[in-house]
């Protein structure tokens, strides 16, 4: 009986067991199984993988990488930036640690250059042209890298040439005020204006010149804007400190457009239609040279002719005078004069961008962009080789990833290494001009790290309002470099912050409204939401405009691991944080961007413009009606769509609908573009971020029209504010409707 | 025992079941059930569907909503257009037959008007002027319909108001060609010219008079043009048959623009700033009215001077003299004058568009817009009202389909019915103003059915190449009016057909390169795949300019409904093919656009500028080359998409790379815009479709830049030539780069 009841028992359980299996596999459920790729499409960023980036981020990497990249000089198009091209492409390609695909892309582009053997002179020429003084032709050299033969003489790119001769004068930072003042005293028709760098752009100080009837100008660094006062390489300056020494140099491109000059709104193939050389617009009208605060101190402090205000004065021990014109006359230069002799030729060049990519796999064609330049002005340490270290062990960590099977993005990255940025942003305009439609129709995001390491006491981080959120999240996540258990967050706001209506008291992200680099043409030209992050100082500390060795031949690796970041931590620390951003906005479900806190900051303008300006168009009838509608309607827009995302199950949902609500958060910079909002501005189309010349928190093109009408007091002028009124409420009310309900 | 056996089996049966039952629903299966949505997401167009739809289109309702629509005369913004508001908003808003959302947008729009207490006057005067004779104020009424007081002054809308007094001399169509011959043979200054309509625009046939000092103009119909010769309402014209009777007067915008001429490029809201009135470019500068040819007659047939050119005649049985200028010696009207005395107005009145939306199912933020204009001159039976009569069917059968639950597009259907067309397109300009961005990102395609049948002859079509072949298969299904087992599309290619290299013999279709139509926007300012399509003429029977009661006070039900379409099976034919068309576009998985047909138009177009150019372009040094690979780039990228969209089982894969392929489908006539490349044609920016005076069929820019350069032979011109070939080039390697594997 037991037997019997066992054997029964053995049989059911067999027949369940066979149920089960046949129930289970044999037949199909009605609405068939999930397809493979359902698990796939709803897949969020995966945190374990983001702490494994994090670890695996190396200093030591980015040490070797830097050594590797500043080995010889590489100013673009030069045989070192070759080497540069070639380095860049080896990594990418490299089976192990490289990306999917790495190639280059070339166009011919307008550079400047000086003449190797008929260096530009600055001299001090008394009658019939004895020379009494030289300028130094190049910079002294403290270390080997130095003395490189590739070490290009310090020169304004786009100076033309020409030998100017005339009295020298003071004219402090060669803004359109200080000519203006100038000119009260001195008769600056045929004279020679030694200006210093600041307060006005490059090109500037000899564009501002040129309608008083100056021949020449001379630029320099004082030591008060960049040393902190120090002046003596004895035991002051590098190579005992960070600080420029005495010959040091700034280089730079006097050019105050972006992308190549030759074609406008064209990418520089060989072909392309070239306007003519006469019709560029931006570049100094006459002979423009960078000299050396040594030098400076020497001309400026023989100077005669009455004592400039105090506000112009840097910091040598000596009264900064007009100029008589011309030196004083206990000056051993008495009645000589400064002579310009520029040699400077420009050349259509061949400049190559790099570019990698990891393909997504979801949305592959969703592109997340990240770039840097990696042309130098000589060895370019700092600038640009400290971001490139960071970008190749980045794409390293995220390579090897990669190739290993263990990861790959939902979206596409793609790499830029771009060149000939230090002529005007050139490599990356052309390729935004290449691919304008495809770039604007897939791109997320642009992340640009170019100086990583301005110095190392905090974050700096600019960029769309949407940015911010992300941008915290990962600066949370990151240790701060040299401090114990604080995240890169925590030691950021107590260097800059705000307090926001939302969020309360949290770091301050700046804006990215003007050109400084390669973002520029992402932001302004294809509206692409960007960002751009760095460490930099602790400002309590030093008053340096820039850190001092920028753009000189003392931006070395031997600078960068002494004084600017050795070990390497803030490198790590901005690898880490770049990284931790670029694989949320690659990886994320819902795009990690935050279209209330885009509301936040046209509030802001609004308000700002409304205190600013109500008043006075009020009386002009001109209403400010439309413009507050239209923030407004973008708040509500921005709150609704949150909402929208808040309530939804969004993984478990069609795919096409998170895919609805990322071309929302994706498309919204596109919205503020209009081509037409600018006639005077080169590619800028972005009418929340473009450039402005009127200095005031708000929208940029409102600022700079009321400020000229203002002015000009011209009711054509009113009509301008009016209808940039319109042309901003217009498109903030645009982005409203895109945030909306899609129908 | 048995009994035992069946117990066993039974129970064996039992716990079977139980297991099959546990097996199959109670234990989820490794990779999960489908999600409910997997299968909404793969739904391609039902047949089944588009069948019903067909048999649903009802011709008696079309008649009855014409009869609806043409009950009093609806110019915009008037009270009779007021009622047609009401009218489409009582039937979109339906609960049985409607939309799901029907709304109106207002705009206040710069619109002219004759005045109705001071009719405009167009007199011969003898001396001290004594009227020798009068024009028509108005037209000769056959029906009631035309006794209505609502019935508009035939007038030409943006002509000044002035008075003009002067000798009369006749320009044949008011070409700059027909001017500057006629200034050859008598002085033209302080003349009146009568012009004939044709060969060049309404406010041309003005703008190109002023310049030789002609002070009015009068316009008018020949009966060569419209009437085939014919001229008698005895028994030749209306109501006898289609043709204009003497008085008949074709009203217009004489307005080269479009969109609100106060507010270009922005939608004009209450407070939107307006341009002066002064600056307003492309309307007459002078006085100039339309006349019907009974008194087109009296003054041309009575004109001195010598015979004008045989290719100026007309139909009138007298020679066209150039004038004298004036009367001949021989006429009661010797020495006398004409005297225009003109009273129109300029308003800024509020113009409604008429909004209705179908929610779209699985990608709502993806839209197909079919649009037509609502404003007609005067009872607008053809013009517009047999295609709002039309879009009324395709509403009322889709509108009942949703509303009984029975279908929802996959994507959302915008439909609009704009406002203010004649003054110049500008409800639809309006609106394409105000949500640039949104509809930008989201329109998959435009449909434009204006004037649905000219005539009941054959379809025409109009639109961008990548659509032909959405428009073949819908044709292919619809039944030709008329025809027993003949399609619209076998009945089409017996009067409009081509070769192509891969399709072989196919009806022809047109490209939308005009303004012609609501398209404009869509096309040149958006970039929208957009088409139009009509019912129209055996060419063969009639060369009539366009159906004859074409802006006059004939154009009625009664007209309709007699001449141009008794039984209204045309109509039903277009309100078929339309919404068949529509249906695809809404409801296809992968979207019925094929970038390979757009690829032979351009090819087509390369060759000819090949064949027309690239001699003279070679000796000038500048290269077709860039453009040839451009296009061979688009070719090639063509193919591998379609071979992508051939060799995959979308259907099965993930979703969103059927939507990354109609992305790229949907975004493509996107790449071709370049907001700079026509500095002087307003809001053209489509390089390949854009309005073009060389009148060759080629790229427009590259044909005009060229006409200009060979006219003037200034190396200037010459260089944007090599300017526009860039951009061209440019564009056209955009479009290539957004067909090839996305990443």
């Amino acid at each position: 009986m037991i037997k019997q009841v066992l054997i029964g028992i053995l049989c059911g359980a067999s027949v369940l067991t066979a149920g089960i299996l046949i129930g289970h596999y044999g037949i199909t459920k009605s609405n068939g199984s999930a397809p493979s790729w359902v698990k796939d499409v709803a897949k969020d960023v995966d945190e374990n993988l983001i702490e494994k980036f994090l670890s695996e981020v190396d200093n030591i990497q980015i040490q070797e990488n830097l050594r590797e990249l500043t080995k010889v000089p590489h100013m673009a198009t030069t045989a070192g930036d070759e080497q540069t091209v070639q380095f860049m492409l080896k990594r990418w390609q490299d089976p192990e640690t490289g990306l999917d695909q790495a190639w280059r892309e070339e166009y011919m582009v307008y550079l400047s250059f000086p003449d190797p053997k008929k260096p530009n002179k600055v001299t001090v020429v008394g009658s019939s042209d004895t020379v009494l003084y030289t300028a130094r032709e190049k910079e002294k050299s403290y270390t080997s890298d130095q003395d490189d033969p590739e070490v290009v003489q310090p020169y304004a790119a786009y100076s033309p040439a020409g030998h100017a001769k005339g009295k020298l004068v003071y004219a402090n930072q060669g803004k359109p005020s200080d000519y203006q003042l100038l000119n009260e005293t001195v008769d600056l028709r045929g004279t020679i204006a030694i200006t210093r760098y600041g307060g006005a752009g490059r090109a500037d100080k000899a564009i501002n010149a040129a309608p008083y009837g100056v021949i020449g100008v001379l630029v320099y660094t004082d030591p008060l804007d960049i040393n902190d006062g120090l002046m003596s390489d004895i035991n002051e300056t590098y190579p005992h400190s960070w600080y420029m020494p005495p010959s040091g140099v700034e280089r730079g491109s006097f050019n105050s457009r972006y992308g190549d000059l030759l074609t406008p709104y064209l990418a520089a193939k060989d072909e392309t239609y070239r306007i003519s050389t006469e019709n560029i617009t931006g570049i100094p009208p006459i002979p423009i040279q960078p000299i050396g605060f040594e030098d400076a101190y020497r001309l400026i402090c023989e100077l005669g002719g009455t004592a400039a205000p105090a506000a112009w004065h840097g910091a040598f021990n000596c009264t900064y005078n007009f100029g008589g014109p011309g030196f004083k006359p206990t000056s051993a230069f008495n009645n000589s004069e400064v002579k310009l002799d520029i040699f400077n030729h420009e050349e259509l060049k061949n400049s190559s961008n790099v570019m990698g990519v990891i393909r997504g796999s979801v949305e592959p064609d969703r592109y997340v962009i990240y770039g840097n330049h990696r042309d130098s002005w000589v060895h370019g340490a700092i600038d640009p080789s400290s971001g490139t270290s960071v970008m190749l062990e980045l794409t390293r960590v995220l390579g090897t990833m990669v190739k290993q099977g263990k990861w790959r993005p939902r979206r596409s990255i793609i790499f830029g290494s771009w060149g000939a940025e230090e002529f005007g942003l050139i490599g990356s305009a052309e390729y935004t001009e290449q691919y304008f439609t495809k770039l604007s129709e897939r791109t997320v995001a642009y992340i640009n790290v170019d100086i990583a390491v301005f110095a190392n006491a905090t974050l700096r981080a600019s960029g769309m309002p949407s940015l911010q959120n992300v941008i915290f999240k990962a600066t949370k996540q990151v240790d701060a470099p040299g401090l114990d258990s604080t995240s890169v967050y925590d030691n950021w706001i107590r260097y800059a912050n705000r307090t926001s209506p939302a969020h309360g008291h949290i770091p301050k992200v700046g804006y990215l409204s003007g050109a400084g680099s390669d973002y520029a043409a992402f932001v302004h030209y294809l509206g692409i939401t960007s960002m751009d992050i760095s460490y930099t100082y602790d400002r309590s500390k030093t008053n340096a405009r820039i850190y001092p060795a920028y753009h000189t031949a003392y931006d070395t690796f031997d600078y960068a691991s002494m004084f600017i970041d050795p070990g390497f931590v803030s490198h790590q620390a901005i690898a880490r944080t770049a990284g931790n951003i670029l694989i949320r906005l690659a990886d994320s479900l819902v795009l990690p961007l935050n279209c209330s806190d885009y509301a936040e900051s046209l509030e802001d303008y609004l308000n700002t413009a409304v205190s600013l300006y109500q008043h006075q168009l009020q009386a002009r009838e001109i209403s400010m009606e439309p413009l507050k509608y239209a923030v407004a309607s973008f708040r509500s827009a921005a709150t609704h769509l949150d909402e929208v995302i808040r309530s939804s199950d969004l993984a478990n949902e069609t795919p096409l609908k998170v895919r609805r609500i990322n071309d929302q958060l994706m498309l919204l910079d596109r919205a503020f573009l209009d081509p037409l909002a600018f006639p005077d501005k080169y590619a800028y189309r972005h009418v929340i971020w473009a450039s402005s010349s009127a200095g005031k928190p708000t929208f940029p093109g409102l600022a700079d029209a009321f400020a000229n009408a203002e002015s000009s007091g011209q009711s054509s002028d009113w009509d301008k504010v009016h209808y940039h009124l319109s042309v901003l409420s217009q498109a903030i009310e645009g982005a409203a409707h895109t945030l909306v309900d899609v129908i």
